[in-house]
């Protein structure tokens, strides 16, 4: 039966030092509100908070950690750097888990032939993007909205980004995976000892396990291979803006057949007013706490910023040659329509840099957002998956405006076009200092989950303290993929000592304490 | 123990036409040769040789056989359609294994919103191909050499095709699975009972399962989701040939960096003329068999047929105003080369089909190649993944062309340029009929393994009978991928009864005969 009492947590962290030196465990109070979530509610923030933290700067230190754990049977929670915001940050699904941070590790190899990158789990995307300005590497890399974040960590978690290279899970090649057992494995073909192969084919021979580590508690990715995009000659772009909510729909379904065709080449995704608005001011400038938002106030935001209802950022990559006759194509696309405002970007190789993440340059503003009520921010993403529809698209818009309401929320969604599916990524922004907000803050998010699951929906990712609730809803077959994640994690995991309950997979020795 | 002993397997076979009727089993010798390996010498055929075969129509009833198998501890090799020709057809690596034969399961799902399919295992590309004609669905299908065959069972063997959808395996969306314990489990959004977005989103929540069942015997992949290419407007190509052995340097280092960059959509594969000249004639036309073929003689065929030394088809897909400048910035590309021949192709929406795999017409002319030395013809091909490099190519087709002339064979390589890696695909023609040259076949393909993996470099593909020898070459961490592979086989198939030996993976009961 797994420990999470802090005794047994506080003898593994004791004999941790010894393994990476005292100065890397961490395990005062003020260290455990470290790495708690601090975008949580106080009261969520204790229910994931952890005994402590170990921070390992190798291979063998992990091993070795590894080691301390299955030998006292306490959980380990790996983090790369921690910055999963609005997922849970630093902060493991069950409390008292000692945290794995594998911030120090930050080796960088490029393959500059082969267009890849090996990096360590604590490598940012600001580590990454120095590394590429120092050398001037003729790659960009695709940034996520917090750039603090962790190259590898973001992938792992199925995090996006701006350019073609936007779904970065797609681009990952080949990992370094220290198991639960603490042996070590490569995946694909860096199964071959010393084969220059490893980052330049996905897949190798016989079953493959990238995806294995996604989103996972199977093992602990200690490095991952990345595509790189080759820089472009161009990136030329429009910047669409429509002026009504019902908009939306004629949005989605000019995209959708543009970005199914491969014509758009990375994942647009349509954000409303106030998804623009809360990086740029906060709600007391137009309203009074507790009061909702006017139709004026909102009118009124607008004005200022002179932003559309919805906004959408398109960008065609390529060289000159390819990537007008692209542009031409989807502002022709959307000559029907009653575009509100639609502006033009332009950036050719040997301008000076655009500074924005579409070209592949990291940024943190988004984070602003999470300051839109005041007192202490915080945001939880609620992600489910639609298809690409325009009066799918309306319709649950509608439906969750309606709940955010209901519950005294401003709805902040945003409709991400992919090649197939449409990933509607709505931020709860709330204030931790507003007792009724917090409590309304789970019964919203609930509510948006029981409803999307009536319809078949479900999320691609959640934070820590609702996997359970999103594993539920993929329930076919009696949950046999649970059954399924359950039975290869007891295989590799036999003490339970990783990640317990992450993704909403438990080890057999806490299964029975499943919520 | 796994039985591999006919009594068993006729045991089980006997029980198995409970299940589906006894014109479902087959038992009789014609049977076994029938569901054994025409394209290998006799020797090796009889290795791997069935004891029979089972032909279900429904998940229901595989689940009744895979209990049956558990039963009785007999081992079933599932197939879908048997046609992995080069790779050991319907023949399973455990000699009197019961051939798990599901081409009798057709069923065909359309999505025509979201462009994908769901197919069972005994769908031929012919069969969706006949369907998309039927009802003029705007799709297209990405078709292999051997149409024949399986649209799942190619996919899941990592097959390729021509267009930009010629990575199989890389469009798979959501698989339907029957666990080696008769469990059924469908990953990624399929896990979501009556859920729309089973074939729209690649990766679901928590780890991603779809790979694990690519080459692989965890499971009897039941349903496969794919996605297809909507019908671009345009398809405008190039066909270049070039007049010498060297000058695949610069054709693999000219189309490395244009496919890299996403101008070149689809991977264009280099062939010899030996690739072209063996689906159109035999060897005796123009060599004593026996005697080496002389470079007069290499002449003659190249100019009978009009053919280069090495041939590729280059081909861009979409509307017509992108189509045009790309095909314009390709042809550019290879301004400074030798170029010996090139011709445009161009095929625009209304035309009459172009009737080539290239826009997704099924072809089997391929296939007949196994006849150019003349008596029973085969083929078994040596596949390793080489970074895509002109100077290494060349070295590679210089070795690889003595060793096949020492060994006594014709040398049939083509090299595919993918996003980041070349897939030497090198076909082993050879007449069972010579025991000579069936004798010196093993001997060639193990040297071709031993050589490649002293450079670091492994085959993604392999027939089985050198699923071992090509298991072998990816020992990073004493083959730790191998131990992970085995852990979760043992998981997964305690028994043992699904496909041992599979890409190297043997159940715990069969593993001490691992050769």
């Amino acid at each position: 039966m797994i420990q999470v009492q802090t005794s047994a947590a506080m003898a593994a962290l004791r004999a941790m030092e010894s393994v990476v030196g005292a100065r890397h465990v961490f395990s005062t109070d003020e260290d455990r509100r470290d790495y708690s979530d601090h975008f949580a509610p106080d009261e969520m923030e204790r229910l994931h908070e952890p005994s402590g933290a170990v921070a390992p700067a190798t291979v063998e230190e992990i091993q070795a950690i590894v080691r301390i754990a299955n030998e006292n049977k306490v959980p380990l929670w790996p983090i790369s750097r921690g910055k999963n915001f609005g997922y849970g940050g630093p902060a493991p699904v069950l409390k008292g888990s000692i945290v794995l941070d594998l911030s120090r590790m930050k080796k960088i190899e490029v393959d500059p032939a082969g267009g890849t990158v090996l990096v360590e789990p604590g490598v940012s995307f600001f580590d990454l993007y120095d590394y590429r300005q120092q050398r001037n590497l003729p790659f960009w890399i695709s940034v996520p909205g917090n750039s603090w974040g962790s190259v590898a960590g973001n992938a792992l978690d199925r995090g996006v980004g701006y350019t073609p290279y936007g779904d970065h899970a797609a681009r990952i090649c080949g990992l370094e995976v220290v198991l639960p057992d603490g042996d070590i494995v490569r995946t694909g073909m860096g199964a071959i000892s010393q084969g220059p192969t490893w980052q330049l084919y996905k897949t190798g021979f016989g079953p493959g396990w990238d995806t294995m580590f996604c989103q996972s508690n199977l093992g602990i990715v200690t490095k991952l291979g990345l595509w790189l995009m080759p820089e472009p000659e161009a990136v030329l772009g429009l910047n669409i803006d429509a002026d009504k909510p019902e908009d939306l729909k004629w949005l989605v379904d000019v995209l959708g057949p543009l970005r199914k065709a491969g014509i758009l080449q990375q994942s647009p995704s349509i954000g409303n007013w106030l998804r623009a608005a809360a990086t740029m001011t906060t709600r007391q400038e137009w309203a009074e706490p507790g009061n909702p938002l006017s139709d004026a106030a909102v009118q009124a935001i607008r004005d200022k910023f002179q932003i559309g209802w919805w906004g959408v950022a398109l960008r065609v990559y390529g060289p000159l040659e390819i990537a007008e006759p692209t542009l031409g194509l989807i502002r022709k696309a959307f000559d029907k329509q009653p575009v509100w405002k639609m502006a033009e970007t332009r950036w050719v190789r040997g301008d000076p840099p655009e500074g924005s993440p579409a070209t592949g340059v990291p940024v943190t503003y988004p984070l602003a957002n999470a300051n839109w009520f005041g007192g202490r921010g915080g945001h939880i993403s609620f992600s489910p998956v639609l298809p690409v529809d325009g009066d799918l698209a309306l319709r649950y818009f509608r439906r969750n405006s309606e709940l955010h309401a209901q519950f005294g929320f401003d709805y902040h969604p945003s409709f991400a076009i992919q090649d197939r599916s449409m990933n509607n990524i709505n931020q709860l922004l709330f204030d931790q200092d507003n007792p009724q907000m917090v409590e309304n803050l789970d019964k919203l998010f609930r509510t948006l989950v029981r409803e999307a699951a009536a319809d078949g929906y479900a999320e691609y990712r959640t934070h820590v303290g609702y996997m359970d609730v999103v594993a539920d809803t993929f329930d076919f077959n009696n949950h046999a993929l649970r059954r399924l994640n359950e039975r290869v994690k007891d295989a590799l995991d036999p003490n339970g000592i990783l990640a317990p309950g992450k993704s909403g997979i438990w080890p057999a020795s806490a299964r029975g304490g499943r919520p």
